[in-house]
């Protein structure tokens, strides 16, 4: 039964599957691989899973594309958490192999910005290969293809390998986010530190358009984490916007603010409010003066005396 | 009884009885003058007047601050309409008076701007003293105490004199705006040619509160009609701002720039939403896109289905 | 000769005078009364003074308009200094009159707002009556046709009075601001406590001309200390805006803020940049970030290696 | 002699060739195929090669990140021109194989959105297999590992392949942006239908930066074409911009907006003004009225004037 089936982006072994068993319910659900990210939506727009876990960004590539077009396009999806995992690699060898043993090295290309400075000062003459998948260039070492592979050391185990190295990043602070998808539900009530996702698309050779999107949000008091230019499909310089601003949509600041966009613009995609990750409560930025509800709600009813003339 | 009576800026004979008699209901109201416009407005607050008419703003002298002050600060009271009045004098004398024996004339100080030019074509060496009003400069000329007034063409009748010269105005076109102030109560319904006036206190030294006040406006595409600063009396630099805008405080997009302002300035009082004087319903700019009260409620909506889960 | 004469507006014994006084070259100066603002000014156009003083703006009345449109048309003057006044008044009267004496009292209209409650309290029966100046009213009081005047302490000396009563206003910290104005010039260098004051009219019947006015100023870190109207002549609703922004013409980002203007309002008129009075150097507003001149002719040096392709 | 060698993201026989030779001086130049963007561009920084094409825009997958991470990174380059291609796919075959006999075909996996809906379609029962680029997949169709490879038909005569069909792409107006880059200098002049490309760094946690850096383009009338966001490897949530904007850094209008950055932004990199691809003079968008270059040249000398007191 689908309830009790999460999807995530595979195969097993992947920093997907780890920052998916970081959420509490995984432990009493149905952890199931799928080979990619939209295979992984598609289960849940199926029903053939409750909720799917994907990468949506990272630190050293920025939006993982594929996530971003699967939530902009298609039948409608929502975020309901997100996951922020630190991103440091090992470098897993059958046992007993050296440094100096390796020739050949594998992992997921993604992989490759991250250790490529690691490689050049320890391992300049080894070869590089990609594989599908970290897991999967782990399984190709343990078949023996490849000397060594990049890859979480959770890995290891699974493969029969052993860690060489660890602790592999060479941007610092490498982070990946995951957001856990299901179908469109009521949001979960707001926590006081949340965060918004919506996809926006812009009118037409409109020069300002992008200006008075930001706008409809400054006005407010809303700030913006996150915007991301996507291609619409429609011909180069067609773009929609996929924006993560603070808050939750049933903030009033926050709900005006899409009211806006949704007046101004030809279309706007809400993917969910939800709990943001790594910040506690005390570390989310004052409200500029003016926007909290209470605010909101002293001045609707000033409005409502004077439309009736008890101002 | 107070209800069936309408104070005026007085004496008799003025621009402002002129005004007034323009509104229909004025043929079935008791006109009574006051001398001085708090006056004519603290016949409305203590109910002795039901309404009334004071000049608000002229082409040539910009707002007149004793009604601006006067609405600002007090016991709050209301505009219902707006009367536009062009302004032009005649040169009013005694029967008989020619040009050249006029040695003296007078009054009010605010003709002199508009008659300063006419006087020094045609009567270089008259001596001009001000009057306490046009209508009492008329009165003075009755007497004998100067041989010529300017004053609406209207006045002559009423002092026994004859208009020697008539349509002697300086400034094209100059126009005076008078409006008619009561308690207050719930606004006439919008006729789609509205205004709406407004006045606005911004925060102590916050040098970017004024861009923030029209900002308000502007995001939800509501056009200002009319901005001016009053001092608030609290130091020189001190100052809140009278604004008319575009729009009926029960259209949407009015209702929500007010709301925005209620929250962001320390205070805002409403005085009113009337309809336009001088504008026919064909003549009103269009709405910009996505602010139409029907935009409003489609948004609305939208935001309603996206927090119960059904977007 | 004009160069040692200093126009004022009179008559002598008025605030007015007070103000020219505290400049510390106006003892060297023939100083000279005149009847009227722009009798004053037109002295400085003509060349028979080399500049006057004037008041231009009031904490109780606001902008002085005669002033304001005096320096709006007609041949173009320049601010050069600014004196700020603190406003307090004596009540004067004949040597031996005791308050329960007095039954009329007069002074210049622009007086009553600031001692009218004072009036309330204390001589509750007294009968007001209206002076062309403080100083005529003082004036009328020596002649015995009234029995007390307001005016600054400071006249009674002139008119053979004695001040009765001391420190008299209403308005918590009242204040005048007066301007020297002559014939345009280079204006002064900068002191780093500068002001801006400049004239701008907007496009026709463009709802959003003033906030892109503003726009001009704020992006280039402008503060604004005071923003009016003023008619323009040609019909109710037509503004121009006096302005006074922090800065001086000769610092980068107020040249290049009115520069912007120049370029998209259909008329700019620089009024001076002068010392502002009241405000130490240490107490001035600290720049917005990237706004000092320094980081203006960084950025300068920086598009033009860019052009030379040296970037 | 590197003067004469233009590097181009190869193999042959890509799209990226066929860019290329669409520029005149191409027929000239010795173009060589590099592996990788970052090859082709560090071609450049070594001097391998003059300068280098590169894809940078994708209507159906958005920027390249490989290049626009290359550009924003490493030893500074600068771009000088854009080349505009649509992208449409032949299906390669052996000759002989005909739409039946097809079990098996390959492309590079950006190929993979523009077919899929046609393999659907046609190939349904196809397997697909990712080659390193698309000429690589037509050698592998030549060598007989697949059946039928997606690439531009100009690639079938150099692998003895036919198109079997032509014309295929699921994205109406599917088009790829390319850019030559070159060493830093002196930009080509304005052909009055330009584009300035440029990368802006937002200070850390200031969340109204990017409204302001859009400000900066929208005061001065510079429209933006194109704003895409990259991690700048400081941690999620860091990000960069790249932003095209319609105009050249010789426009007065377009230096000024580029100053203002750079003065309020930790960092800006100039990438090149350049002219822009498939826009005729006639068809560019007006300026908005007060940003030509005549007007910026008129507003400084009033500058001049008034800072001279000749105002």
């Amino acid at each position: 039964m689908s309830a009790t089936r999460y999807a995530y982006l595979g195969p097993e072994g992947t920093f997907t599957e780890v920052a998916l068993r970081t959420l509490p319910e995984a432990a009493t659900r149905e952890l199931v691989p799928m080979v990619s990210v939209p295979a992984a939506l598609d289960a849940v727009r199926s029903g053939a899973a409750a909720a799917a876990l994907v990468p949506i960004e990272n630190s050293v590539e920025g939006g993982i594309t594929a996530t971003l077009d699967e939530l902009t396009t298609g039948e409608p999806l929502m975020i309901y958490r997100e996951v922020l995992l630190s991103i440091t690699f090992a470098l897993l060898v059958r046992p007993g192999t050296k440094l100096s043993d390796i020739k050949s090295v594998t992992a997921h290309p993604a992989a490759q910005p991250q250790v490529r400075n690691w490689m050049a000062a320890h391992l300049p003459d080894a070869v590089w290969e990609s594989a599908a998948s970290n897991a999967d260039g782990a399984r190709l070492v343990q078949e023996g293809r490849y000397d060594a592979a990049f890859a979480g050391e959770f890995a290891a185990a699974t493969y029969g390998l052993e860690p060489l190295v660890t602790e592999i990043h060479d941007a610092v602070n490498a982070q990946t986010r995951f957001v856990l998808v299901g179908r469109p539900a009521r949001p979960a009530a707001p926590t006081g530190a949340d965060k918004t996702s919506v996809v926006i698309w812009l009118g037409e050779d409109h020069p300002g358009a992008l200006l008075e999107l930001l706008q409809e949000f400054a006005v407010r008091g809303v700030n913006l984490m996150l915007i991301q230019s996507r291609p619409t499909g429609a011909g180069i310089g067609n773009y929609c916007f996929a924006v993560d601003a603070e808050g939750h949509i049933a903030d009033r600041r926050v709900g005006e603010a899409l009211m806006g966009l949704k007046r101004i613009c030809p279309k706007v995609r809400f993917l969910g409010s939800y709990p943001r990750a790594g910040v506690a409560l005390q570390d989310v930025r004052p409200l500029r003066a003016g926007t909290s509800d209470a605010e909101f709600t002293e001045a609707s009813d000033w409005l409502t005396r004077n439309l009736d003339g008890r101002g």
